[in-house]
């Protein structure tokens, strides 16, 4: 890990769609016991929730979240959503979450892989998304910018978000998962690198961190399915929350980095009879991913809010009269900048 | 290998920078027996050729190229650039190139790594170069599309050119590798990956392998460093060429691919002593990249002899006062697609 940064810089967040989360705790024991951790309990799960003894957590359930943004917001925290209110109500530098059906996965030598070193690697080293480097992330131990990289480009710039990937089940939508029931991701690839500046990728909420300080506001629950359901095919608030983020970071300088660390994600759910809900995701985004590689702000967004109030208002011109949907996510985003500013300003505690 | 490619679709290009080329070809006999190779002896080397028996093969010397192209033309063919006679007296769809000193890799299992297959694939698989894939080529045995990629994105495009990377000494300019003497690159990447859209990279010629009637004409030797010298670090051609390569590929929807494979690449040169060769090339890239980054071709360019033509006359126009190397470069651009054609409309054996 990063010798720059100290563990209290950090929050885990997890989002709890199931309520017994003994063996996710006990498997990523070893690995999160340094840190802070918030669950935050899906709203609309029943049940009570298990968690081991012995880490240092806070747990922040549905009264927690009428609390702290009143009962007529919280709906937009339920589901996969949950995580959201963690971004919102942690004081740390850098976020951590991974979704709660992932447990540590093995590298090609057989050795676990601490997910969070990767991650606060990859967040504390410097992104260069100007110019492709062929062989992956400079700033990896052992490797360099290759001959013909332009040295003005080689301080880089900071890198605000760290996507990792997943080990088993793949992060396939539905009619894939359908087609290849049998099929299972075993390729660890060991590599890290930067997305060039204005290319678009599907970034999965399954096993991400950030820098909340710096982009913090771009992750957020906005675009919501009129199926929503429970398994990660059959939601796209972390997919379209990732083109916003990927374009405010192009916008803002800062850069976004994919590749390791990898989580091993365990089946659930059953794509076939989540195909329907999930071809209403499939669709939009026929739509949805020309009109991000479209969208340039102005030059007076200098901040991550200001970046997401401008592409909210190009989202409700562009988009909004096409579906209902898409007005919706826009006055999602605008009020999630307000909201974030409201409780960035006041301080908050589960249980106070 | 894909099955729809005959063996003698593919031309196996050699530069021969030194006389006794045995041990490289006696490493790569096994995968290397079933195609035709194309040895290209640089005009500047005095001693033979030594060439072990038993490989299809035509060697080209100095009397050849002169043969072919004149004596005033083939000085552009000497050092690294002799492979690209090689590339102009092809008749084959498909070209592989790699260099001398480079031999067979290992893959993390210890398996031999059958480089031209790879190079194949790469080159039968589509390409996505407009939206970026997370888990890598979605086309490689085992990978797919992720959620959240567009459908009408799945198809790809054609790929054009294949990049594979080096084990060992990695492909850095002399003043990494001077200050970095004893660094070698063990990191066996497991992937390719398709480079997005106007992202622009550092193409090294160790390693590379393309459709030569797709984009032949773009692969070129024009820009030549005043003391370009011997080892590759020594050299600009390539990455010139690569920047101009790709720039083309990008205008006519046409994918490039880096990743695997990979080769081994040995030890040779004295980075110090070559330092101050190198520094013209490095500064040079100061001036280059943003000049590639900025080129817009036309909507009559629908050709790659078309596109090389339309590159050359703006970097006449934008960099030919900057530098009496960039006119140069730009005069040998435009010859060099008129020697394409011309060549490419005769036949020409060696020694003929």
């Amino acid at each position: 890990m990063s010798l720059s940064i100290k563990d209290d810089e950090i929050d885990i967040v997890i989002g709890a769609l199931r309520p017994d989360l003994t063996s996710f705790m006990n498997e990523w024991r070893t690995i999160f016991s340094r840190f802070h951790l918030i669950i935050v309990k899906d709203p609309d799960l029943k049940e009570e929730l298990k968690i081991p003894e012995g880490l240092n957590l806070d747990v922040y359930k549905k009264p927690d979240i009428d609390r702290v943004v009143g009962t007529s917001t919280s709906t937009i925290f339920s589901g996969y959503s949950c995580r959201y209110f963690g971004y919102l109500v942690s004081r740390k530098k850098y976020i951590i979450s991974v979704d709660d059906d992932c447990y540590p996965a093995k590298d090609n030598k057989g050795i676990l892989v601490d997910a969070v070193a990767q991650h606060i690697t990859n967040l504390t080293t410097p992104a260069t998304p100007f110019f492709f480097n062929t062989l992956y992330d400079p700033f990896t131990e052992g490797a360099d910018f290759v001959r013909g990289y332009p040295f003005s480009l080689r301080s880089g710039v900071q890198c605000a978000l760290s996507c990792g990937l997943w080990l088993n089940l793949a992060d396939y939508d539905a009619p894939t998962q359908a087609l290849k029931p049998e099929e299972r991701n075993s390729r660890y690839v060991d590599a890290v690198l930067t997305v060039p500046a204005r290319t678009l990728m599907p970034i999965s909420g399954i096993n991400i961190a950030f820098n909340r300080e710096v982009i913090g506001p771009a992750l957020l629950p906005s675009l919501r399915l009129g199926g929503e359901g429970k398994f990660r095919w059959e939601t796209m608030e972390d997919i379209w929350s990732g083109m916003c983020v990927k374009v405010v970071c192009d916008h803002l300088g800062l850069g976004v980095k994919t590749g390791m660390p990898y989580v091993w994600r365990n089946d659930r759910g059953d794509a076939i009879a989540s195909l329907r809900k999930e071809w209403e995701g499939v669709k939009l985004m026929e739509e949805v991913v020309p009109f991000f590689q479209s969208v340039r702000l102005s030059r007076e967004a200098t901040t991550t809010e200001d970046c997401v109030a401008e592409v909210a208002n190009v989202v409700k011109e562009q988009l909004g009269s096409k579906d209902p949907m898409f007005a919706r996510a826009a006055k999602a985003m605008v009020d999630w900048v307000k909201l974030w500013k409201s409780v960035g300003s006041s301080t908050s505690s589960p249980g106070a």
